[in-house]
């Protein structure tokens, strides 16, 4: 067998990646079968799990690339503008909805909870910053902890993924943003200094 | 065949929708199979869908008992209360977790999404008319229009569920319902008249 660069591993590695994203992204988690998985890749089960082990771990990985996305706004602009950017551009933003999907297996599954908590650990260390920023340089409010402002961040998360998976106008979503903004700032007129926007 | 009388056959109903609530609060919408239902009502499916026709008509009927009675709560309470009420007793609100289950069928099947609409009516009229008399009544915030505080109070309420269910500490998301309650008021001091709580 000829040798294999690593650069074609790596391209190839991404080419499943792109294409189980698509996969997981229209038909959710339980729906992406490993039938799908081989359709949407045009690879066999065996060459997929040959680079990724399991669907469980091909699905983390994915999820770890959106946390890191996420996370790199998050430090510029705190998650609110995560959210502005699924409104501008839903599409990208199609697989997150299996958020909501696997909630039923982080109760569920303690070994898949687990996982699932460190692959997203990047993303919610970037919000922890985020809001100490926020609480350090006066903007953000200072009469709940961190912890609470965090979990409110996620619910108007979770929340707007579910209306915008709904079909809800992303105009009214808009709204709802600026409020979400507006109630974790101390006061109405206090906004983050520019060069931290 | 003897006659069975109205009293019987509106016990029986309620029966089959008991069990079949517990089936898909269990299971979710998708995972409570025709088998499972049979085996949750201990009815065969004969049985099952000469009272309600079909599963999703067996289901909607379950969503729209959910919406009376929170309706009920929000009449009188406000939709906060709802909220409220899932974090002190969450095994009593499983089943509505299936609403971030079907967001995927409401955006992909028309038909669904309809019958779905009708079913939430109630509860949809007693959140905007709840608002409307916290507008008039002035402790509700009026830079926002009420569509927009609708689609706000709805955003929270789905991010709740899906956070309850990923197993979020109850104490800390009653701490976020705080804060989304005094975002919705006009000014941190105003609340509602006590005869409107």
């Amino acid at each position: 067998m000829p040798k294999i660069s690593a650069d074609t591993l790596s391209a190839r590695r991404r080419e499943i990646l792109d294409d189980a994203r698509h996969c997981f992204a229209t038909y959710g988690y339980e729906g992406a079968t490993v039938r799908r998985l081989e359709a949407a890749t045009g690879k066999s089960r065996g060459a997929i799990f040959h680079h990724f082990g399991d669907k469980e771990t091909l699905f983390l990985t994915l999820a770890k690339q959106d946390a890191q996305r996420m996370a790199e706004t998050v430090a510029r602009h705190g998650l609110v503008e995560v959210m502005r950017d699924m409104l501008a551009a839903p599409e990208d933003y199609d697989f997150l909805l299996t958020r909501l999907e696997i909630t039923r297996l982080i109760k569920t599954d303690p070994s898949f909870a687990a996982r699932w908590k460190e692959h997203q650990e990047i993303l919610d260390q970037a919000i922890k910053q985020r809001l100490q920023q926020g609480i350090h340089y006066g903007w953000m409010r200072v009469d709940l902890d961190v912890d609470a402002l965090h979990t409110y961040l996620e619910v108007c998360m979770d929340g707007i993924i579910a209306r915008l998976a709904s079909g809800d106008d992303p105009n009214q979503l808009q709204q709802v943003l600026d409020l979400v903004e507006s109630s974790l700032r101390r006061s109405p007129g206090v906004k983050p200094p520019s060069s931290l926007r």
